[in-house]
């Protein structure tokens, strides 16, 4: 199953979007057993739609296209797409009642650049994108596919999960293929090498290792793929099982799609344990990811992000001879933060962070990047310093998941 | 100047890699007027690269490569652009030199590896690459350009800053071509284009408008291209101001790179003006947003993110009567919210949001996805109702950035 992606729009070519769709595309795909063998860029441009088009389904089994669908006039795919095809447009009675109902429910009126979204391609079957307004479109022909999506990205991966996937795994047998993902935090990417490196230079050749690396974390996962599918599952268990043990115990934080945030989440909820946050340099963030998990309100409570120092001082409790001493990114700060959190929103655990996030504050002493997080309970508290970078976004998505993974740690030490 | 960029790498294709080069490639180059008008990524593979080599110079006058010029085994670019034109290789003694300087310094040994990087294809001008030990490539012929760069970022940008660019300027007398953003919040795709249907259809054929919008707000770009360059300035002020004048005032948010959160930050910061905040269903996100603008610590005191009605109760000081009748998601909750951050933080303004973020937790009046959000200051507090997916992180994210466009609008109506 080769497939070729390409993507459209002028914000692509210009460089005022960077393309994340294509690589998630390409994981998605992978999960399947289908390999991107190529990918194109093109602007909203007819011609150079059509023509790569035609290009790509030269050189590959399936196009999948994203971009170009939405009601403005500078979204010509549809319009390419039925060109390339040489055919007409019919009107999609369906396509029409589903943004009904969702202006009904916006209390938007239509509107005729809404309409004209409802004309699709003769040769089309339209793909419900639950997700937007836009709909997907597949097409078939001479043994190749394509399929079309909407650039917005949680609709182009809601059309990838639910119809595209499916469909193409239904219409191509591909080579059985199997996945398991080990999900790592702690340790970076090199040092997971050197544990690895034996281990990688000896596997065999339906056996692949990829390192998928994140912010202060990094997945490692398993790919297998070859004609006998009970060999598949024998070989994935074996050198899952083998690597596994490779890996150093405290590092291993979870299995397949876990997060941090999803851990740490199971862990209160097994040991009926709650959290609150106190939050200075990664100002919400931290919560944020907390938060992310659904589910999270039965063990979360809350949070002060306490940015200015006032409120550190009046709702969290910090002694203002601590400020004065050692300043408010400090050991000392943190870990009175970390304690009025618990008393104030009455949890068993809580988590602070206090640094210079950046890019202008820092001091010789205390330079950008400075961050002090504390993780604790009643009992206890522990403390890491982070020496990051001078990028503000960077420090503080760092700060906040080298916090989880310290809540991480400290919760499978403690109880 | 027409430029097509051809990434390479198996890395970039399963989608291990973004690829954020061809982004900043693309904004370097739209700096001395030249445009991508075509992009492509190939892997390893040498047919592959030769192909798009092929491909690319039909398309354009200039073809930027990056990627594949390392010394590790899966690096063969150099080895294609030979083949394509069809010469062999010479040994670059000044790059043998300089790679003994940089292994001196690091005190490494010569590898036979790293000694392939100083053969170069005979009709290669070599590009001296001060950030790293394999040097970029410059090739003429027919009147086209093609320039080969490795993948690492600081080493890509490094060549296009000083050696591509300027050969390019030198080289192509660039079609005068310019930008200009109008940043709007408040107004969908499709409403926005019905303001700018006529507008849109008479426009010359040197204009372009693109749509590029994002949760809750769209950015309108303005492109004009033209050999008369005085033409270009004319014609895009000229269009800009009539498009800003079709769009309602209160939709216009900002301009260029502004985003709401800048936006908000400079409005408080004008009218001296603190803020904070109190988050349920946010959780956090609405002060991350606030506090991912540098120096945010001027007008953001913090937030009290009231996960659990306890801590709505005895932090943010609502009232036990108003949950009981009301619940936690309703417009008199979100209302005392603001009053508690207010009293509590010690703020001028605060926004409060409530919702149900979901994936579960709905019911038949209440259903997932509903939100209240709420703006206000001591003397008056106005409120929204969103009713949003069963996306929980995109009711988070949409319900942030709405309750940061009432903030920009209250604090325009009021201050």
């Amino acid at each position: 199953m080769k497939v070729h992606i390409i993507t459209i729009g002028d914000e692509l070519l210009i460089g005022q979007i960077i393309d994340t769709n294509s690589a998630k595309m390409a994981q998605m795909l992978l999960e399947i057993g289908a390999k991107v063998t190529g990918r194109t860029a093109v602007g909203d441009d007819h011609e150079a739609i059509i023509n790569a088009l035609r290009l790509a389904t030269e050189q590959a089994d399936i196009v999948l296209v994203t971009g170009g669908l939405g009601p403005t006039k500078d979204d010509i795919t549809k319009k390419a797409i039925a060109d390339f095809y040489g055919v007409g447009f019919v009107f999609h009675e369906p396509t029409l009642e589903r943004l009904n109902q969702i202006l009904e429910r916006l209390g938007r009126p239509m509107t005729e650049a809404l309409r004209t979204q409802c004309f699709m391609p003769q040769n089309a079957t339209v793909l419900t994108n639950k997700m937007g307004s836009a709909p997907g479109m597949w097409f078939e022909g001479n043994g190749k596919v394509l399929a079309s999506m909407p650039g917005v990205p949680f609709e182009m991966e809601y059309l990838m999960q639910h119809e595209v996937l499916p469909r193409l795994q239904a219409k191509f047998s591909a080579m059985p293929t199997a996945h398991r993902t080990l999900f790592t935090a702690g340790e970076g990417e090199s040092t997971l090498a050197e544990h690895l490196k034996n281990f990688e230079e000896n596997l065999p050749p339906q056996v692949k290792l990829a390192y998928l690396p994140a912010i202060a974390r990094v997945r490692l996962r398993l790919t297998v793929s070859d004609p006998d599918a009970a060999l598949v599952d024998e070989l994935l268990n074996e050198k899952f099982r083998e690597m596994e043990g490779l890996i150093p115990l405290k590092v291993i934080a979870g299995y397949g799609d876990d997060s941090l945030e999803i851990v740490i989440g199971r862990i209160l909820k097994e040991k009926n344990l709650t959290l609150s946050t106190a939050e200075s340099c990664t100002g919400g963030y931290l919560a944020h990811l907390v938060t992310s998990v659904p589910g999270s309100s039965v063990y979360y409570f809350g949070s002060v992000i306490s940015y200015a120092n006032e409120v550190k001082m009046n709702q969290l409790g910090v002694n203002k001879e601590t400020l004065q001493e050692h300043g408010a990114v400090s050991e000392q700060t943190v870990r009175e933060m970390v304690a009025g959190a618990i008393r104030l929103l009455n949890t068993d655990v809580a988590m602070a962070t206090s640094g210079i996030a950046g890019p202008d504050g820092g001091t010789p002493e205390k330079p950008v990047g400075t961050v002090w997080l504390a993780v604790g309970n009643k009992e206890k508290t522990i403390t890491h310093k982070l020496q990051l970078s001078k990028n503000r976004l960077i420090n503080i998505q760092y700060s906040g998941y080298y916090a989880l993974n310290l809540l991480r740690l400290f919760l499978l030490e403690n109880y």
